[in-house]
């Protein structure tokens, strides 16, 4: 357990306070490795959660996992141009395949002898290794479409950090489908990104707008990419998962080609899609608060901890007689329940270090509690108390987890909509950017002008919502006619 | 589906029969990678359950999940002199960090303005970069045991790589755990080993000995290294899982030194141990007949397979009409079913691929046999076929799953039974071990010995099995006294 100093406060330093979240309610930390995390037990569990919830939802509608290699030889990276210049900036390259013992001192060295003829990429991404095994799996309609997932980890070799959200490694999974129509391949990224919006807010309780990304800020080697963009409790902006309409830009490069129906040959069209440990990031930072953790029941690890008050072993024993059952009943509603019955630590220390894991409820009984046959119970992301009956308490429970998963869901929506605003001159834009929230302006639709508004005002464009109503106006700084608004913010 | 040319036969080319059925059961394929693997959908589903048995013993036994970094520095490796001994020869390096547009030409080239301070190794193995980590969790008794697992990938770059059992990245588990106490850590090794011996047998139905490695096939840098051993049907032994018990090696080496109840500071004790998707070659290896893979029930992706057989589509109705109720009964009882409609493929065409893909149980149902109210079921792993009533159908495949999943094993242990040797001379021992087969013969406990008889014959020791019994005896190859038997055989 971790030490009970207060949390830097949201409102004095937000990122100090999200490190020491991370740190505190131990989650991850920096490894010693430049860029790389240790993800550490509690958070990873989390992760776990994340992870199965997604592949249940990733198997229900088709898919199934595979494996690719964790190396790209450099000229299968270099068949997509776009691609390849997207991702060059940030490879990790392997050129050699031996250490050899220091022939001048300690210690080993590289051997010189054991240069790679070609070198290697660690994968950024996986579209090259992938299509270039698509080929040899893809000759007929009859094996379209392709639905494969991957759970994997990547390396961007990026210079600028921040544990879980921008890390030289970290883990994701990410789709790759084939399909024989390209109304089909739209039609799956629609469905793949809807399947990411559904998991952020039904499982992460976090709102998301739903929309396309403008050209410049698309996947490289994309025609579209769409994406699922949430707002934190700073007011940044931060994309939560994106999915790609690749066209037959991959499939070109690779030569992968299918005789159709009617017996022509045709490039397969792709899609690809991912989300990936930066949604530790995002869980963090949507419903956090000076205390620590908040998390949504659906995704906690402890969804219930049990605090026993006692002074003698024989009083625990009693304790033990009533709870034990309780817990038993708990489980069998899939109910996960920690009974702390530590006696290194005091129970104000473990109402806090709780509170900083973000375990939505609490159970605190002592031997009046027995007597009287109450419980007190507290939820986390309230920070309410009431003292309630044992009767028909593992009822009360599975109905407050529901409560609170929908009470932050609802907390973290209404902050959102306090926090879009709609502005229509360059002055109120300037402002509001600097304030915060997500920004529906005008865009003229050129990417000049995303570019000076971003070089002005640090805000890009996060998407254009698909939800965006027709709506003729000009400009917000070039004044050039735009049938839409789009959503402006500063960004993660 | 794959086409239906008949396997090679394992008595004819067991190599190559191996490689066919990996490649026609749609388990995995060489990639363009050199020693690099793609796992196939049809193998990660096996690979799937086999993690998620694993995962939840691990868990039963008290053990968390974590993630740990990728990239292990040349330094970090270095610190424990033997470990580093060991993985040298087989590094991936990592030695720039971008690349950029070829000045001369087309495509991208390694940046020489990119190159690391230090040089990254992918993890052969994560040791190194755990302890490294371990050394800021670790300062009193009450932080111990440390008892964390990850699932990861790893690379060790291997010159003769053979899919599934060797190959130069592969995906696997190593645990890595920290005690206060000599004899805590020994027990932790052992207890283990002894949840992959659970796993062997009671998942993959595959039998095997646990036993304890001679000092010359130790993993780098521990102290004692255990092993369970199977026998594959050619004769060769495998290694299955490792165990080792580290002592304070890797405590020594990265200064993890712990408070203890004493109030004196001690250095921590290790374990770690590792299964990895070699267990995949085993599987295949220790069951599979001339027809195709053969999966014991607990492992396969898909338990039961139900081909209808009709002509017309509103017979496929009728069929539908009693079959989909008896599917939803089935999986409700917890087995996976598929039920194959697919009309680009006959029956015929569909029984076959099955037998090459493992599916334990198979049914037929045709419009006679509605009328009969029966069935005709095919088990995988006898090949026999019997024609049963379809009332109380669920039941009968329940049993008859538990059935195969047993006398798969039985079959197995039989096998091994038959192959094992004990041989008491040098000439009978080079004859038995050129046939095959464990070969129980007492060493006198020398490397000198062992690496002559590995020389003259290609045998190892498996390992000393801790049940052999105390026996008073000449070594095979010197005369010298021996006190024990030891398993010797070829092996992968």
């Amino acid at each position: 357990m971790s030490n009970n100093k207060a949390l830097p406060k949201r409102s004095e330093n937000y990122s100090e306070w999200y490190n020491e979240v991370v740190k505190r309610a131990n989650l991850a930390e920096n490894s010693a490795v430049r860029g790389c995390m240790v993800i550490k037990p509690y958070g990873y569990a989390i992760w776990e959660k994340m992870q199965r919830a997604l592949d249940d939802m990733f198997k229900a509608t088709g898919h199934q996992n595979a494996y690719f290699p964790l190396f790209v030889p450099k000229s299968f990276l270099e068949k997509e141009e776009e691609h390849a210049e997207g991702f060059a900036k940030e490879c990790a390259v392997v050129t050699h395949y031996r250490l050899k013992k220091n022939p001048d001192g300690k210690g080993l060295i590289v051997d010189p002898n054991a240069k790679l003829e070609e070198e290697l990429i660690i994968r950024p991404t996986s579209e090259a290794v992938i299509w270039n095994t698509y080929k040899g799996w893809i000759q007929s309609w009859r094996d379209l479409p392709l639905l494969i997932n991957q759970w994997a980890n990547v390396v961007r070799w990026e210079m600028r950090t921040r544990i879980f959200l921008r890390t030289a490694e970290f883990l994701w999974q990410e789709g790759h489908t084939a399909h024989a129509t390209k109304d089909e391949a739209v039609e799956e990224t629609e469905k793949m990104l809807g399947v990411y919006a559904e998991f952020a807010e039904n499982w992460m309780a976090m709102p998301v707008v739903q929309g396309v990304k403008s050209p410049s800020e698309r996947f490289a080697g994309a025609e579209d990419t769409y994406c699922i963009e949430a707002l934190m409790q700073d007011g940044k902006a931060l994309q939560a998962g994106t999915s790609h309409f690749l066209g037959q830009n991959f499939a070109k490069s690779f030569d992968v080609q299918f005789v159709n129906k009617e017996n022509q040959l045709e490039y397969a069209w792709a899609t690809s899609w991912g989300v990936s440990t930066r949604l530790m990031g995002a869980l963090i930072m949507a419903h956090s608060d000076d205390n620590g953790l908040v998390l949504p029941p659906k995704l906690a690890p402890i969804q219930v901890v049990i605090v026993p008050i006692y002074r003698q072993p024989e009083d625990l024993e009693k304790l033990d007689a009533r709870i034990l059952p309780l817990i038993e009943n708990l489980k069998s509603k899939g109910v996960s329940v920690k009974y702390d019955t530590d006696d290194k630590y005091k129970p104000g220390y473990k109402f806090a270090e709780y509170e900083l894991r973000g375990v939505p409820v609490r159970l605190a009984v002592g031997m009046r509690d027995l007597e009287n046959n109450t419980v007190e119970i507290a939820r986390r992301d309230t920070l309410s108390k009431e003292t309630v009956s044992l009767d028909g308490i593992e009822e009360t429970i599975v109905n407050l987890l529901d409560e609170i998963q929908t009470a932050i869901y609802d907390k973290a929506f209404k902050f959102r909509e306090d926090n879009t605003f709609i502005v229509n001159t360059w002055d109120e834009f300037k402002v509001q950017i600097e304030k915060g929230g997500f920004v529906l302006a005008h865009w003229d639709g050129t990417a000049e002008t995303e570019e000076t508004i971003k070089n002005e005002t640090k805000a890009t464009i996060r998407c254009i919502p698909f939800n965006s109503t027709e709506e003729s106006g000009e400009d917000v700084y070039s004044g050039k006619p735009s049938a839409k608004r789009v959503i402006f913010a500063k960004a993660y």
